[in-house]
């Protein structure tokens, strides 16, 4: 281990109760966006925080969003700067009856921080802040410059992000952005996502009678919920393949650097199973190896129904003809699929292969993204994450979800990464009551940061 | 018009204000079966009311059903026995701001009584019992023996009814049953009904993970709903083609008396698309004509969707992959299906053609019922109502719609048709706010049934 890693790692631990009570004083805050609660206040706290931390801070705003909390320490002899993206909202607490201890008192029990947000985003988001104070107390100065962006709505879909990101584009100008809101691998090691898959979602309704009719009347009048199933059988077949044309035709294989990164995620195909209670994987009879079973997971576009709804659903039986049938359904595109082009093949596909009475809704559009395992930032953090950890990072060349990853590329031009740090998502209670960060795990954050901060600027 | 046809007209006239009176005060006692309502009020009502008319009447008695009112007026020189269905329980009045008058306090407006039950069932029932005062009247004795079955849970789908027609099958015993609990049609022509469809229901529900999952998972994670879709689109297709195998080997075409009946239905295209409000029927193109397509709603077996029930289906969107998905369906079987061997041939064909984790519940089955035209009650029926009313009756070989009518051959061995009396369903609100009864309907209906009974006793 490198002198500079093991004065982090000395540090770190030196201040482990000041860093734990900064937490607390964080979590004790209601900042929950979707019921508008405490987040002007909470944005001041973390202002002030910042600014306390030695990290100049101020708060952003735009009509009608809440506000983002904008930090940053700069160094006039760096040439490189990286903007670091979290979040200081949290999700509601409910149910509130199934939380051992109070979401917004913190308590350690086993080690670990109970609260609403500790690793999801609070926990997180602090580390790439205390690593900044880790840094400034061993050097006096941080060798690249750093800013900071965290929002209030991400949880509510971040529906401002976009035009944040161009109002504030000068201020915001860096080279990389790396996203630190997500958790470690369940393995114990530390997680970095090259990228992740665009998104959109439809609303497809097809509509019959007026009214509900009488189900005699079955051999005459269109039934919509029929026509649904037909349609959607349309879409995509019982082998699992997307019928719609061309839809796959832009759909690249992994590179070989990526298939390598592959090659070292470990994933066991029954655990898998056995943590979703599902008897088998779809494709499962064509790819048995874990690496085909991640091709597919993070390489293949999707056509998701999230769900179904027409007619009689309560208890008994009511015969009737449904008046209209909807199917809720999610679309993620992989690189280098164009979305918008995606969904005018889908479109088009639709008014070819279905002739009923049908209205379709098209939310919005999220690109894919992806950043190549070459990238300086990417190579940095592996050695970074390798020195800070018992193993080396797991390094995800793209992630199975969506979300802002690209609009950082697009309209910043500083591509972006996500660095896994805190608490295994999966195991954290994320979004669910007894959400925790493992003390440890709070730390290995800060000392990661803090260590990714000094050795990019060391290749400069 | 024959004499005792122009002396039961004349009678009912004279009778019109009392008969008025009788119907109101039997309007007035809220019999909700579904609320369980004044039920044994009703039953003792219409018990008394009876007894005034000359019918022997007592209460039959299941444990945990409501009562049924029997009747009778027997002739020991009758051979013939008729046996009268009907039902004195109401829907409930809900909405009731939608009235316009109170529901249980029946008001004439333009020459319609307008009251909860004014034609489904309480005006229909009544007839059929008036029907034996008029003749009582006129003649001193009715020619045949009536009886009457009057049951209290027919809105709440008869669930007691095939163990009373069992308890009671030696008192009940009889060479015909006509069911009085249907309208005249919507012309203005009264109409029979010589037998429905067999029908069951079916939930069948698909499962997938233990609980909802991310939808960044699709390409690994089964999804139910759309196995669910694939599995209905086996088992019909988009030509609206049922493809369970030998599931329409059964099905018999009209027979050349059927046709002839059919033939005189009024049936129009137009008209029936306009009055659901839809674009276009199934199967139009090959079949344009309207006994062809009277011919396909009558004697076409039927797969229906009725519910479609998978994950997420409130406003928005969500990333899931449902962890279940429910479809509910009914078929409806024709003459000569067998309904509990069809049953057998769906489980069967599902099994063959799905692979995955999947719950099928079927309902209870009921038969399909047919009477041949021939039968000396339905040629009776036919020339008592053309004398009663201006236009001959509309004689369906078969209904849509299915019911217990099979019950009464299969258990008493007395076929059972339908006579539709009172005002046309479909335009007097049954089971809606403003139900009503044509006064002129509700005394046709005294004189068709009154000149049934004593003509089919003529026949002797």
């Amino acid at each position: 281990m490198s002198h500079l890693a093991c004065d982090i790692q000395k540090n770190v631990l030196k201040n482990k109760e000041k860093f734990i009570n900064d937490l607390f004083d964080f979590l004790k805050i209601k900042s929950i966006s979707a019921q508008n609660k405490e987040m002007e206040s909470c944005a001041n706290f973390l202002k002030d925080f910042m600014i306390r931390q030695g990290v100049q801070s101020k708060i952003l705003n735009i009509d009608g969003a809440l506000p983002v909390v904008y930090g940053e320490v700069l160094n006039s002899n760096a040439n490189k700067t990286i903007l670091i993206y979290g979040h200081y909202d949290v999700q509601p607490e409910d149910p509130i009856y199934l939380w051992d201890s109070d979401p917004f008192d913190p308590e350690i029990r086993d080690n670990k921080i109970y609260a609403r947000g500790a690793t999801d985003d609070k926990g997180n988001l602090m580390a790439t802040i205390l690593a900044v104070k880790t840094l400034l107390d061993i050097k006096g100065t941080v060798p690249i410059n750093i800013k900071f962006f965290f929002e209030g709505e991400e949880e509510i879909g971040s529906p401002n992000l976009k035009s944040y990101l161009k109002k504030y584009k000068d201020l915001l100008e860096s080279d990389y952005t790396i996203l630190c809101d997500r958790g470690i691998h369940e393995s114990g090691r530390p997680q970095i996502y090259l990228g992740n898959k665009g998104i959109t979602h439809a609303d497809i309704t097809v509509y019959g009678a007026k009214r509900d009719v009488h189900s005699g009347q079955a051999p005459l009048i269109p039934n919509p919920s029929w026509e649904l199933v037909w349609l959607l059988n349309k879409m995509k077949d019982d082998q699992d393949e997307i019928l719609v044309d061309e839809y796959k035709n832009e759909v690249i294989e992994p590179s070989e650097e990526d298939l390598k990164l592959l090659k070292n995620i470990p994933f066991d195909t029954k655990e898998f199973s056995d943590t979703y209670g599902i008897n088998r994987i779809i494709g499962n009879k064509k790819n048995t190896d874990g690496v085909d079973l991640l091709v597919r997971l993070l390489y293949e576009p999707t056509m998701t129904i999230n769900g179904l709804s027409s007619g009689y659903q309560g208890e008994g039986n009511k015969t009737i003809i449904p008046s209209r049938a909807t199917a809720k359904l999610d679309f993620r595109f992989v690189k280098d699929m164009d979305p918008a082009k995606s969904v005018e093949r889908i479109k088009s596909y639709i008014s070819k292969v279905f002739k009923g009475n049908i209205d379709i809704k098209f939310g919005d559009v999220r690109n894919p993204s992806k950043v190549s395992p070459n990238e300086s930032i990417v190579q940095t953090s592996i050695i970074a994450l390798t020195e800070m950890y018992d193993n080396g990072p797991v390094v995800w060349p793209l992630l199975d979800g969506s979300g802002p990853m690209s609009l950082f590329g697009e309209i910043l031009d500083a591509p972006a990464i996500i660095i896994g740090l805190g608490s295994p998502f999966s195991l954290a209670n994320t979004h669910a009551p007894n959400e925790n960060i493992g003390v440890d795990n709070y730390l290995n954050g800060i000392m990661s940061m803090s260590y990714i901060y000094y050795l990019y600027g060391e290749d400069q």
